[in-house]
């Protein structure tokens, strides 16, 4: 048994009478929309109508919904509309005090997509919340549960889903061959029931294990032609597919940079070869040298991406998207936007965030990402020439900026196969919130966590405060006790997990804070590796200078002395022992506040999220010593407060 | 294919006339002494008379050899001397240039034994040679690399060899059921016909997992009445079984503590069972606490040992080896002798070495480690009441101090799967010393070196004298480039391998260095944890005082400012600069010493050692860099040289 989430409403199939205006005419869409509505309990004797609407406005996938004493009507464009609007009709109604529902919803990103990092093996990478549901023992399931997921998806408004690891190895390569093709097909017809696209990810360099080719050079005749011959073959049994992600050139992945060609002709040698099925391909940005000295002082990893792409600009064919991950380093607790938002005018982006906690506590600490990701896409990026279509971050990725033919916005998930799907309960507000923002990124963080706590606790008033309270303290405290001030990385290597200030002081990855008995933190401006140049006026400027630098982001800009004091007009290393100690505090706080719902909400659900709270209060306190340690034993300067170091 | 090590001699079964003077009446030792003499190659021609003498004075394992105008003549009291006598004699007249030999050698210590730490899946804990001969697959593996095992260990005076891990866990609580006793009997005959004694580990809480117990209390009735059936039942089988060796109460293990009763109690319920049959019970010492919190400053874990043990002595039965690691720590590149030592006149001892180089570069970096034990074995304990007997460590474990009934010298092993066995060609050299050391202790490090490439490499005079070089200049070398004056623990948890200075500092380990920018060191004198007091004066006297620490051991026993002078006139800070600029530079001469072989010896051996230099060359070079850098952000004082720091 495992729990459905904000499904579980579903419990029989005595429902309400729904009937559809039109013609049916074998579309699975439209009968998953009746039939979820029909085998819903909370919605008996209700009166719904389905049906089309001449209204283009509401596109492919928006919807209108409507009360009136007949009862409820859902209006779509289109058949993908319908069950979006279905779905959004159960949520609004469970919601709903009055029951009056009146709203026109349509997506404002055009590709809102999750990406599974599993492997055919059954196990995830960065996964922390049990194996695979899509893989176990090298081969593909699809179950009750792939149906769930997929409902759950569609719930929220995601389109897209990418099944496998970036990193295509072994099996996975067959997932495109005989072997696996027909189950991938399969797996398509489901998702595709419920509007979500199937993508998957591809290897690039598979046309080297060919005897016929042995290359995977983007400008080499037979290379081309063995992709041309591959598209056609996956289309011809697969025409839905929605297109490939691609992980090139990175960490020990083969790319176009082994045959001295571009990202660009890299990945236009499969955006040719996939146009006439009009397929997409999306291009992660994630190229860097991870094999860096640590002595050397002039490398600097978050430039890579600018370095990499930014020039390319206008020359990637207009089926490509770049993947561009939220900032320039790795899905820390706090970096600055990659700069490479607002600088590609003809260059179709998306934005790439992870709810899989990797540096965020791995679903054992309760960590609300939703505010991290709002404040990332409100960063105005001072793009050129945007005027009134706006230049923030949700702009450029909505595509409203430049007017981009593809974009949006994907996540790498946080799901697998343990009972709850997200291994911390609270981490499925995640799951939740980023489906939601992706299809309304107006929405506030709070609105999000009321709909998800609503849906997921029930409607009682201290339930819902208690639980929002703790959602919006989560990510602020994982940030006070962790690695502060912007400097990232202060985390085991390997593991990803728990305290380790120097873990990655002397490695290859390129992930430095250079701290010394007097100095911490790396000069990122002209002066140093020049990283805040690659930044729009006057957000250069603004990293530029210490004095104007954000305080959250001090380290990452700029070397600063232990006494450097704050715009808080704090110290430096009074903020870090401040804030480590607030932090394990909030921690306590948290705790306190969940404790207060025991007896009120579902008693396994209670207990599963005390345990995880149980570790969480003894970790973040090895967090706050760890780190307050490091740096009272490299300082030796005492607390203003008299706390105890050690 | 594999090395057969210094027994590669053996090419064919034409070699010298061999005769035995006294009855043979089917005695494999004697067998195998004879046949081992007939195929060897290099005795081609030559006249051997094997013969036993009625001179105890040889015991049970001494020879004597002699040459005479009829050939040569190998004399024992005993069969296994005897076969120790032609294994030896192969040896001396390999390496003799007149051919004339004449020696009688008796081993010094009773016990002389390897240590497997191999798991029956076949891995190897903590093993740098490939995976297991003994296992595979959860099989017991008999084939005739076992028996060049056997011949090995016989040519160098092992006496003892225990075959699984200490950790016994799984299918390998079955070595001592019906379902391999058969197989383990069978290898114990192959061992028995070379003189070799065959020991098990066994897991103290089995009793607990038979329904009719359910427990491992030591006083417990029914678990005694559980282990007399047990030996009853493992002698009937297997009645020269030399015994078992046991880790109760540590890093995990069950143990009598689980039970409020000593490990006295615990070890003498193993004793009375086994002693029936004439079997020991070998029990470890390595019990100390492993779940310590890093902010405790009270607790240290190298008194542990002494205050687990040292009040229990005249408790232990007869038939009980206390098996004691060197030094209070885990086989770091320097640490004190343990203080146990010398201070238990009642209770029979072992010490406990490790030539797999867990924390000493684990078979990729040369470490030729006999130089090493002879520090340990000459460090004087004053042990009271010694008198003429002497109370060096090698005093005490050979037996001599207190008149141990049973006593001796054993090593974790460094052997494996792999071709060479050892991994590392030149690591052989601490397999083959610690056999000839265990016999004699007081070879020097340079005799035995010489003996080992003489045998391995050849008579020529530039080899010998380049490896030996190389060898004698290892051990210091990798002192120099990695955790200075005594410190230990600067490496990587888990792997053990590589630097990192910080990397057990925030651990539960109880491994710490407590470095800030003023001081580094622990304070293990008397007004600190006391551990310096646990030995006898006036050694506790010497550890108490900063100024009559030596040099080498400074940190382990104080916490000294930077700018702290050694005796050696440089301060602390300069010497970790100079100690490893100088060890890498070290690398760089043996790397030298070794290319200028090139020709010289069979080019595949050449060539594997070259290969493991060149990765030895970069990691001393990351290990000076990182400890420097480590030290010099911590302090920000300069290199009185000038040279570069990070």
């Amino acid at each position: 048994m495992y729990t459905k989430l904000w499904l579980d409403y579903v419990t029989d199939d005595n429902g309400c009478i729904v009937s559809f205006d039109g013609d049916l005419s074998d579309n699975k869409l439209i009968d998953n929309a009746v039939n979820e509505l029909r085998s819903c309990n909370c919605l008996k004797d209700l009166n719904i109508v389905l049906g089309f609407t001449d209204d283009s406005s509401l596109g492919d996938e928006g919807y209108r919904i409507s009360t009136s004493v007949m009862g409820y009507k859902i209006e779509a464009y289109k058949d993908t509309g319908l069950i979006y609007g279905a779905f959004r009709f159960i949520s609004l109604y469970r919601l709903s005090e009055d029951k009056t529902i009146s709203v026109t919803e349509v997506p404002v990103n055009k590709l809102r997509m999750l990406n599974h990092w599993d492997n055919m093996d059954g196990s995830i990478e960065r996964g922390y919340s049990g194996n695979s549901f899509f893989f176990v023992n090298n081969d593909l399931v699809i179950n009750e549960r792939t149906k769930d997921y997929a409902r759950i998806l569609c719930s929220l408004g995601y389109n897209g889903v990418v099944i496998n690891n970036v990193n295509v190895k072994g099996e996975a390569c067959n997932l495109i061959n005989e072997k696996f093709i027909y189950k991938v097909k399969e797996l398509e017809e489901l998702f595709y029931s419920y509007g979500v696209k199937l993508y998957l990810c591809l290897n690039y360099a598979a046309p080297i294990e060919d005897p016929d080719v042995g290359s995977a050079d983007p400008l080499d005749e037979k290379v081309i032609k063995w992709w041309e011959d591959k598209f056609d073959y996956i289309y011809s049994i697969i025409p839905r597919l929605g297109g490939f992600l691609v992980k090139a050139d990175s960490e020990g992945r083969p790319g176009p940079f082994t045959y001295g060609r571009t990202q660009a002709e890299g990945a236009n040698l499969l955006a040719r070869a996939i146009a006439p099925h009009h397929g997409i391909i999306i291009w992660r940005c994630f190229v860097y040298n991870c094999q860096q000295d640590w002595r050397d002082l002039k490398t600097d990893r978050a430039c890579a991406a600018y370095d990499y792409f930014h020039d390319l600009d206008g020359q990637f064919d207009d089926n490509v998207i770049l993947q561009i991950k939220n900032g320039p380093m790795d899905f820390q607790i706090r970096e600055p936007v990659t700069p490479l938002f607002g600088k590609m005018p003809k260059t179709n982006q998306m934005i790439e965030f992870q709810i899989a906690q990797e540096y965020t506590g791995q679903q054992r600490h309760v960590c609300y990402l939703i505010p991290w990701f709002k404040e990332v896409l409100g960063f105005e990026t001072y793009a050129e020439n945007a005027g009134k279509n706006g230049s923030k971050v949700v702009d450029v990725v909505s595509g409203k900026t430049f007017g981009y033919k593809y974009s949006g916005m994907c996540a790498v998930t946080n799901t697998g196969n343990d009972e709850n799907w997200t291994g911390h309960d609270l981490a499925a507000a995640n799951l939740y919130g980023f489906g939601r923002l992706s299809f309304d990124p107006s929405l506030s963080s709070e609105e999000i966590a009321n709909e998800w706590i609503g849906l997921t606790y029930g409607n009682d008033e201290k339930v819902r405060e208690n639980i929002l309270k703790i959602l919006m303290m989560s990510w602020p405290a994982y940030e006070k006790y962790s690695a502060p001030l912007g400097i990232g990385w202060m985390v085991c290597p390997a593991e990803h997990y728990g305290p380790d200030p120097d873990g990655y002081e002397y490695s290859r990855w390129g992930t430095y804070h250079k701290a010394t008995h007097d100095t911490v933190g790396l000069e990122r401006n002209s002066t140093g590796t020049g990283y805040s140049m690659q930044y729009n006026e006057p957000n250069a400027s603004m990293y530029e200078n210490v004095d104007t630098t954000p305080d959250e982001l001090l380290l990452f800009f700029h070397k600063v002395p232990y006494d450097h004091v704050l715009k808080s007009g704090k110290t430096v290393i009074q903020h870090i022992y401040d804030t480590h100690f607030e932090g394990a505090e909030d921690v306590e706080t948290m705790a306190r506040l969940w404790d207060e719902l025991n007896g009120m909400i579902d008693h396994n659900a209670f207990k599963r999220v005390f345990e995880r709270f149980e570790h969480q209060l003894w970790h973040s306190k090895e967090w706050r010593d760890v780190i307050n340690s490091y740096f009272y034993r490299k300082t030796l300067i005492e607390d203003e407060k008299g706390r105890e170091l050690y």
